[in-house]
């Protein structure tokens, strides 16, 4: 299947400049959906994955998803103040400034293998920060995996101790 | 499945007094996630669906997978300015002033055959919103679909045209 004649080119989004990959041609489409779903898999249904873990908010659209085929548990990861429960934080860098993201203490056991999902990995400072939470609670990353790869922003650098798995590259 | 066994209370989140029905161990739980999420489609499975609906941030959990057991696509709700390309708006009523939710223009057809999901059915404004948007694009919705009601708050009152599908009612 051609994924990216599902991905829209939005210009001047979210500021003047940037060029957004709008997935929602994707999402709407149920043979594409299914399809991507899939694919993001592919290689994984033979490896102990225990959890999955998905990023606030589009993480969240394949992340159960893709838990669901590899029979694994959906974790997911958000801003702060978001999940009700004990947290741990962790904060990364941004162009200014910087952001910070949670995850519950009791998301993940120590000795689990996970598998980190994103819909986009663009500068790699959110899939890094998801990192560090997944090891802080002892987990394992299998592999960090998303939709679509931004791949002129070098993402992949920051988290090449790992294997990563992009099912759109650009 | 007792799916209430999954659900944690969690006291004073967001606020005091307010006692918070946290879904994190179902989802990090994969008989749990995936039991619910066919719970939730029982009684569909003969019936046309085009599109399920879902609203920003945890109607997009269950929504892709509600999405790809009923073969259809997935449309996201979001907050105003998250969503890239042309979108319809709709105010609705909070306890202190109004919020906006937003959908894409292209994301429903004429005539299209709807399912509106969110993880928790609590006033309903956020339900009648979404259902004021799929209406405006000429969708007809065949069902509002919740993982959780709380029906002290009456929220189904809102909604009663059409019907209201709720896994777990406390």
């Amino acid at each position: 299947m051609d994924f990216k004649s599902y991905i829209r080119d939005v210009p001047d989004f979210p500021k003047k400049g940037i060029v957004f990959k709008d997935i929602t041609p994707l999402l709407q489409d149920y043979k594409a959906l299914k399809a991507a779903s899939e694919h993001l898999v592919d290689g994984l249904l033979e490896t102990k994955i225990d959890k999955v873990v998905g990023m606030e908010s589009r993480g969240f659209l394949f992340g159960p998803m893709l838990a669901e085929r590899l029979q694994a548990g959906f974790v997911p990861i958000r801003k702060p103040g978001k999940l009700p429960y004990k947290t741990l934080s962790e904060a990364y860098d941004l162009e200014y400034g910087t952001d910070t993201l949670e995850i519950h203490i009791d998301g993940i056991e120590k000795g689990e293998k996970v598998l980190i999902h994103d819909d986009v990995l663009a500068t790699g400072g959110t899939a890094m920060a998801a990192g560090k939470l997944v090891e802080k609670l002892g987990g394992e990353i299998v592999q960090f995996s998303f939709l679509i790869e931004l791949s002129f922003l070098n993402g992949r650098e920051k988290i090449k101790s790992h294997p990563v798995n992009s099912l759109i590259t650009y």
